[in-house]
């Protein structure tokens, strides 16, 4: 930091589609495609930690009384993601035009063992469910051919030792913040009184922003045990695709890895059923949701349609559904409305 | 979106007073008074969608029991405002020099059927009130003669079938989204139990963001069932005018779609009343509230004196006056309230 | 204002290291550390207002019955300021390397009469303490010979009479909100039921902005009479040193005015024990606070694990301390995490 001239991407800021990662320690300002690859190169560099273990072990987590283990297989995987896959700006009844695709970075479930996927590669991963008392017991393999880095898992609102925390974390990693390509490590995340809620997890390795940013996140609910589900609900992550990360032109702004209603989920309800719509921040920017033709109560109890949400933040609407038709949702961030982060709400009476 | 070099556009956010627009499908970056008349240009060609009504015809939605109709005849209108109509900065007791007045969009409180004003064209629009069990009939009329534009009326909190959204939906657009000048159309919207709280309407045409920043904006307030008012009532839009929208040199920021303390509004009150100032986000920014020397509880409970607000986002600071003196209120975003966001709340004893 | 070719540094906003000053009605567009020397020459030219007293004036506040008076003495000074003093990055195990010094702006506090130092000149200033009922006595002095310019101290949450605000208001300006090089004012502020809680103090004179962004801001404390205080209690400001404020080469996201682990507040604590830990936001940006395997209820009872938090708004994290290691905490806008705004959370068992 020598004292000279202000370095012109000091002033550039991830609503510009810059930002700036410390990978191993050394900080990378990615603007462009060619940046993001030359911090793939470094995180590609970031050698195992020795992964000391001066504050443990830690007991083995379990169960709480009358809970349960509830196991997930999930890889870590690139794929080519097409961010628009209709082709089509529903809204507005228009086609998008232009190349779309680029690699992303997703979260795959898996059968037992690895044997073979559950489900197609997306974004967001999948959803792990547990109730108050549970375990959750989630083998995580790295199995990403193409960046060459090690990738993680960490969660937000369950309980876990710093075994599970799935952080790189320098000298002071523990085995599950460092899993290479090829390697697997199985995480115990405890579902406790406290976890109520819907939280999101997300990579956390040594090049956690970038890595995160093409995709590489998903949620986790937690209810009381025996408590009901919705009948209807859906998880809606509000992010950006950015061109440094996408080499695409501009960037588009992503509910759950798509753009531009029709291709953002379709979300489809009937008149009486109770609804929940998990929403949570999973870019830089601070965003806000708003469901045409309804209102719900906020935690604290007060009618809202657009609450905020930040950076993996999480806000829900729920509500009994009694407006029939065809509704509009969206981030009332208007920029970001127009950009893609739109969908369908459809009601049927 | 081939895959090239990055458009230098695409590191533009609106907190640098460009933005981009989707109208009727066409995407406008707007970072110039140029950018915004291609905008116009384009949403003038948008064609009057055919308004099937796949999901209808919707009941007519009526009072409550105990409900009343509330009328009201509103027209949308072109005007040139000057958002420093004092021509001074009364916090800082100097001149503010230079050009000043734009074209805006606002809406217009008119009498019974649009016979005469009610009120000067003014930034926001008026109030709209309502009590649990009323249905608003809004009688809107678009009587701007100057962009040549669809123009509408979006609700927040209040509940309505898709004919009365208000909003711009391409080949699903329902009548209320798509008034062309010299038409009019009657919004029928209820005051429900969760409608209470005060809530902003806004365009949601087709240029809806680019109409929206200049002006087209107002609130709804919703009481339960003979609530009395407070005794000072003021609400309170946190907005921006941008150089690309006003052709003039600078950002401004506004309260009210005005600048600086004294043309911002002067809230009154004495010792002992009821105050309530509704606040509201209406750009693209984050702001957060403070009034000097006050306090209050937000809907949790908790004290506070500088609460969040995002876009279309509402809080409330309303307490039992005890702090005689002259306040400044401002948006906590220091260079917000540098640049206009403040204004004086003069307490008598 | 003439309308023109518009201004390119109007697109520039805080995000980017830039932000616009009104000084004395003056407005100067800070975006290097030349900028920010002809703020300081303006702010220097800033005339003492004639402080007419046309509200008052006001009864001398008095403690409350039961209440105490508590007497604080805080010089503001300017000093050179480390914001990295380790030189290191402890999470990354890296240098941080370059040169880090630059010169800020500090409250510090001083014994009885201003004597000799409590403690060294720190960013963020002193905690004041205080409980509801009591009068917090607070003797400032503009005891800074560098910059030669007005300073004061403005309060959140505690109730005050204009006297006290500590703001210029230009002609309105009261006594306390131009204290000049040499000066000293004693702020009378009064912690009444509502203020309770934790909230900030920082500089509100006539070049507010550019000198809290310096350094000018800290904390109060108040608490219901006779309440325990937690074990385990910590103030932490999020907020960032841009490189027109320091000359340094790229804007560091910092907390407490340091960057990176290690140099960031270590916190401690052990199972069993009550933590707090009150989170500020103090610069222009929205931040988000997320601790490494807690949760907690925020003030709607909700369990989070990442609140967002606005400038000058405080959250509180407040738990039961069950989970021992060694923890992350960090804001969740990846790019201030990435950029230094993360720490250490130590658990002993």
């Amino acid at each position: 930091m020598p004292r000279r001239v202000i370095d012109r991407r000091a002033f550039l800021g991830t609503s510009a589609g810059a930002f700036i990662c410390t990978i191993g320690g050394r900080r990378i300002t990615v603007r462009s495609p060619e940046d993001a690859a030359r911090a793939d190169a470094a995180a590609r560099t970031v050698a195992r930690p020795a992964q000391a273990e001066p504050d443990g072990p830690f007991p083995a987590p379990e169960p709480a009384p009358g809970g349960q283990r509830r196991e997930y297989w999930i890889q870590a995987r690139s794929v080519r993601w097409d961010p628009v896959p209709t082709g089509r700006d529903d809204w507005h009844d228009v086609p998008v035009r232009g190349k779309r695709t680029f690699r992303a970075l997703t979260y795959q479930a898996m059968t037992r063992g690895f044997a073979r996927p559950l489900a197609p590669a997306s974004m967001p991963g999948p959803v792990l469910h547990a109730e108050v008392g549970d375990l959750l017991v989630v083998h995580f393999r790295n199995a990403d051919e193409h960046f060459g880095q090690a990738l993680t898992m960490h969660p937000h609102g369950v309980r876990y030792n710093p075994d599970y925390d799935g952080s790189y974390l320098g000298v002071r990693t523990r085995p599950g913040g460092f899993v290479e390509p090829g390697e697997e490590f199985t995480y115990l995340w405890e579902a406790t009184p406290d976890s109520v809620g819907v939280w999101p997890y997300h990579d956390h390795g040594p090049n956690h922003m970038l890595n995160t940013f093409r995709g590489l996140f998903g949620a986790i609910v937690v209810r009381e045990r025996g408590a009901k589900a919705p009948d209807v609900e859906q998880v809606l992550f509000l992010h950006s695709l950015m061109p440094s990360v996408t080499g695409l032109r501009r960037t588009l702004q992503t509910i759950n890895g798509r753009a531009y209603a029709g291709n953002t989920p379709t979300v489809r309800a009937r008149v009486g059923q109770d609804v929940a719509l998990h929403v949570i921040g999973m870019d830089d920017a601070f965003h806000d949701f708003h469901i045409h033709g309804h209102r719900w109560r906020d935690a604290s109890g007060a009618f809202v349609d657009t609450p905020s949400v930040g950076p993996n933040e999480t806000i829900t609407a729920r509500f009994v559904e009694d407006n029939p038709g065809r509704w509009l949702y969206h981030c009332h961030v208007f920029s970001h409305q127009d950009a893609g982060m739109a969908g369908w709400y459809v009601v049927d009476a």
